[in-house]
């Protein structure tokens, strides 16, 4: 939830809620419509009063004069460790890329625990040593945290809490509003690799796939963009959860403008294509966690890719689509052929517990 | 974990971990000595390295010149409703206070939810609804968040994690190493009414008292006693999990120095003491969540009681104790008959879940 610096919530009345769903189920916290309707029809009327504002990867506050981002995310993934990463990595890869898709230079991370009474010290360690190692990677201090345990069988082994504040880059500025028909639409690499990676990892389905999860930070990758292309960038997201489709319906609901893909230039890998031709999936609802999407003005969009391309884990990166006038607030998908298809926010939940 | 603001930590190397208790046992989590071990000897060390610091209520942090306190802690409570209060209004003071006692200015929230699949929304939305009660009560802002869903019986309902952030109050220097010899120990209320108010509502004893959980924003307390006494506040705490007992053994370690505490002189309702009887616990261990201590020097130590007192909400303060040369970095209740105890940190888990 992005809310302007400076802005007095605390005098904003407080809104009614009208979340009419009697009980919570999987859906809403899989990212897709439900946890939208979850969060804008409960959570944020209640909590930030009548001014809560669109979702986004950060929130922007005045401290002592200097602007931060800030940024918190619970990660319940399971299994703990999977192939190309653990809910360490995760925990702060995700943070950190949070802070990076809104134009901030990550400064440093909180950490708290959810452990079940039980898990073995050597689960513990390890996953604590990948938050370490992870952070030190990606050039952020961790400064604290909490740890709490509930009694064995009320948590799933750990749950992971981190939350990162960081700096404004200068010359930067972010926002749906500012997107323009004619904008390019670039992705960082291929995309679906983590929720296939995860989903197979759990051992439910008769499926092998040569995957890793993407897990990583975009730091680097969201600074070579910027260095190249800074004011010409308008907006950035990581697509997690709800993945590529719903990230972009986000924009297209909050510009109002229509976003057109061409399906044949989304990078996927033959894993992720195969697994979700078999399994009734589109990868563009694939969560990732180390891709993030940019919208670049068109005069600066083939430096900016060249400058993906250029930058080490950025080789896959792609120009997959265009801002357009038309359809109103729509993500469409065309095909070399000339069909075209309505790619819609993730519905129900497909992968539950992908982060 | 405080870390003082400008250390590279990112520099220091991975320090070992020494924690040797194979499985993660509720006691870790209540806030003692198990608690300490398991930040101190694995989990501060792999994600901080070295220079791992004591644990303090907030960590400091530079970010674009500013330096600002953050804190984040999670909230595992059961009953989630309880006289006095609930786990929604909880977490918000337990972070605000967090801040508070760090000599900063409390000015916006991060929240997360895990939820429990099943869990009624009549629910949620009624701890939603006191969080945003409670941080527009303690003037400060909710900036945004995150929401995940795992399945039922894999949480207990629901948990939260709350980040606060603040600026740091002018003319304000905690730290332990300031406190002397003849400083006074001051408390801002009666000890022990949330964690035996917790105790009781779970209902599993045959005990009823008439009591209620403290839980509350200590800000303006801790504004009058910093507009009375600011530079000869030394050192504050909000002795939640572990008690006054924990906070101060934690004092005594960290400031070397003895810590006597005057026992006919501490606050504690009939209530508490009473239970504390029956059950053989000692209010001093037991959790507040509305309550602070602060280490003022002795001249100006009246003045800032005085301060205390006139405030609402205050007029239960009291001075408790002084530090003394000796003993060496222990705490000790003496009675008005001249009897004399060692008050240790908390062992064990007497009281698991209580925030």
């Amino acid at each position: 939830m992005v809310r302007p610096a400076g802005l007095r919530v605390i005098q904003h009345p407080i809104a009614k809620a009208t979340f009419r769903d009697p009980r919570i189920e999987m859906a809403h916290g899989a990212g897709g419509k439900a946890s939208r309707r979850l969060i804008e029809e409960l959570i944020a009327p209640l909590l930030m009063g009548e001014s809560a504002e669109p979702l986004g990867d950060a929130a922007l506050v005045d401290v002592g004069g200097v602007r931060i981002a800030v940024t918190s995310d619970s990660f319940v993934v399971t299994p703990l460790r999977f192939p190309g990463g653990s809910i360490g990595e995760l925990a702060v890869h995700g943070t950190v890329n949070d802070l990076a898709v809104a134009g901030a230079r990550p400064v440093g991370l909180l950490v708290t625990f959810v452990l079940e009474a039980g898990l073995s010290s050597d689960v513990l360690e390890a996953e604590v040593r990948a938050m370490g190692d992870a952070a030190r990677r990606a050039g952020v201090w961790i400064l604290g945290g909490d740890t709490k345990v509930v009694e064995h069988g009320k948590a799933d082994l750990m749950y992971v809490t981190t939350t990162g504040f960081g700096e404004l880059l200068p010359g930067v500025s972010l926002s749906a509003s500012s997107v323009r028909p004619g904008d390019r639409v670039l992705v960082s690499g291929p995309i679906g690799d983590h929720g296939i990676t995860i989903l197979l990892a759990r051992g439910d389905l008769d499926l092998e796939a040569d995957l890793a999860s993407d897990t990583r930070s975009v730091v680097p990758l969201v600074a070579a963009l910027v260095d190249a292309a800074g004011p010409g960038v308008r907006w950035m997201r990581d697509p997690t959860r709800g993945g590529v489709a719903t990230s972009l319906n986000e924009l297209a609901r909050d510009c109002g403008f229509g976003i057109v893909l061409a399906e044949d230039r989304l990078p996927v890998r033959d894993g992720v294509r195969g697994a979700c031709e078999l399994l009734g999936l589109d990868p563009l609802h694939i969560a990732n966690e180390g891709q993030f999407l940019a919208i670049v003005a068109p005069e600066l969009a083939a430096v900016a890719l060249a400058a993906l391309t250029a930058a080490p884990g950025g080789h896959l990166a792609g120009d997959i689509g265009e801002i357009r006038e038309s359809p109103i607030a729509t993500v469409i998908a065309e095909t070399n052929y000339g069909g075209s298809r309505v790619v819609d926010m993730l519905v129900g939940d497909a992968l539950p517990r992908i982060c």
